[in-house]
């Protein structure tokens, strides 16, 4: 953590910035260790050229900061405090660039923070801890895969429950409860299970529909462990599906397999997203194609980078992502097969490990 | 709905403003009745002085927004457009003043807003919203018995899953599976559910702890239906409870009596929460009682107003909050009990109706 934040002022000095202040929890979290949800209450950490770093909390979350944070200089504010007058008694010298978070600070927020801080310029430092992000270290994969690894659990227990006639929703209750038993903090998303020709609704909603024989199921989901999210799609059969169900299941499975080939450090991310696409295009199934292949996955479940046909970015060792390449024809149904994916210094490390070949479920 | 855009576009003219553009799915919900979660793309609503109401979404969107939205002038960007030029061309005079919501606009957007629009000052119309959302119509009044009843009726049937030896985990997943198969959207907010000592803590996590003899047990949970939450909490005393807990749960209950008789157009909100706090300190455990008595209620599960000690604005006809007392003693247990109320002219309707005083369950 403070290794992080070493990296961080060394980013902020080249760029000439004299402070940073970060004020999404989940970056607060990320640089410090200290996971909080301070709901409309500010938490803040301050970084100053050639100080301490100080994390301003809400009082009643000292405790906790200083149980979990590696920011031990840890400055709080009570309800009836101006946060931001306590956030000004803390700048040290004077501020000629303040790095904020654009894309998380509210107006509302910004200028209460400018009527207090006399900053002559405000400087986005979102794409600088973006980058930081996107390069996982050895603990975040290991954590990451602990998530993995549970969601693969609750997946292959969850299967127990399901049997002709049980509907949507009761196989998600079975899923969620699980997940919680097996000691995940709780789901990463809305779990999502469809069945039949629902699976070709790439948002549908788990619903009362019954699980029947030659149904496709399709379980998207995952956990959050550690502060870490997972994100899994299995599409299975139920019983004996349709040669077309069946052609459709291989030209995904190919997809997933292909996008994942083409997976290296140097290479564009569209290049990646065309690989997976080219197989499905192929097989004919092009126009059922309708999202993106893949998203950065990490302490959000959605996150840098974006896999698709315009994002001319490189893949960098480092990253990890989902390849989840899907094929929906409209009362038909669709396949979905979705794994995380690490980009090692010569190629690539598969997380997932559930079997993708199509698994017949004799219910 | 568009009787609401009248409301708002006459707000807006009389407070000297040219035109809103409207940013938080919820408000645009409000406004025009079409629910959508955009993600990182761009929802606007845009009032202008004199034309007709825009509503400007997602491409992927607009078959959803033309089937529920009562704004039928709908604009639509697709990922490779720049919304806010599309917005820009929407705008029919030039802009003076632009209300604009400061607590849901970032930085980084209102900087890619101001740079195609070329008004001169920019207002918060949060405030404006806020003072329309909590007076609120039959309509949604009905929304929100309805999401009482139904969460009601999912502790009703849900209790019959209590055992002894059951886990609060299992309890969480059987209630939340009755959410869904009874018609609701999802829970409102984590659905908690604390046994024994665990009720002590305020915001507990439910966990594998198994319900025993003599517990107290703690459910606290709601449910979102057509778009409005519900919110209710009730404690259980699983067969014989020591005398110091029938204490405690009869000190909560006279404070949640106390409260609600309290309530009345014209009383502050802190001389509600004062009144139910005074019931708990005449019973000796006034430094038990924690946090402030309520939250207003409605397509937020926390919204304006905040019933506290400290709030000296005016309880109004229209409003629905919580009353919500609670006594936490470390070690031993805490009750909480909950109800959602509306205000009327003369006082006050208790919208929730499970009963309140102490029932036994038998394990």
């Amino acid at each position: 953590m403070s290794q992080r934040i070493d990296q961080l002022m060394l980013s902020m000095i080249e760029k000439g910035l004299d402070g940073l202040l970060v004020t999404d929890p989940k970056h607060v979290y990320y640089l410090t260790g200290f996971a909080s949800d301070p709901h409309e209450r500010f938490l803040g950490l301050l970084l100053e050229r050639g100080e301490e770093p100080v994390l301003i909390t809400p009082a009643l979350d000292a405790e906790a900061a200083h149980a979990a944070s590696s920011v031990q200089n840890i400055v709080t504010h009570s309800d009836t405090d101006n946060p931001y007058q306590v956030l000004k008694q803390q700048f040290k010298g004077s501020i000629g660039t303040l790095g904020i978070e654009k894309e998380q600070l509210t107006v509302a927020r910004y200028e209460e923070l400018t009527a207090v801080v006399s900053a002559k310029q405000y400087s986005d430092i979102g794409p600088l801890l973006r980058s930081m992000r996107v390069n996982k270290s050895p603990e975040e994969v290991k954590r990451m895969q602990h998530a993995i690894h549970l969601i693969e659990e609750v997946l292959r227990q969850g299967l127990k429950s399901v049997k002709a006639g049980v509907t949507e929703i009761e196989i998600v209750a079975e899923l969620e409860y699980l997940m919680k038993k097996l000691g995940a903090e709780g789901p990463s998303f809305d779990t999502m299970v469809l069945s039949g020709p629902k699976t070709a609704l790439p948002h549908g909603a788990p619903g009362d529909r019954k699980i029947q024989h030659g149904d496709l199921l399709m379980f998207d989901m995952g956990v959050y462990a550690n502060g870490y999210a997972s994100d899994i799609t299995r599409t299975f059969a139920v019983g004996e599906i349709s040669s077309e169900l069946k052609s459709i299941y291989n030209a995904v499975l190919e997809a997933n397999l292909q996008g994942i080939q083409a997976i290296k450090p140097g290479v564009t991310l569209a290049s990646v997203d065309q690989a997976a696409r080219n197989a499905i295009e192929k097989a004919g199934y092009g126009p059922y194609f309708l999202h993106r292949l893949g998203h950065g996955l990490g302490i959000d479940v959605h996150e840098y980078p974006s896999v698709h046909g315009n994002n001319s970015d490189l893949v960098q060792s480092g990253m990890i992502f989902t390849v989840e390449p899907g094929v929906y024809v409209a009362g038909l149904g669709g396949v979905r097969i979705e794994d995380d994916i690490f980009v090692t210094d010569n190629g690539v490390e598969v997380l997932t490990s559930y079997p993708k070949e199509l698994i017949t479920l004799e219910v």
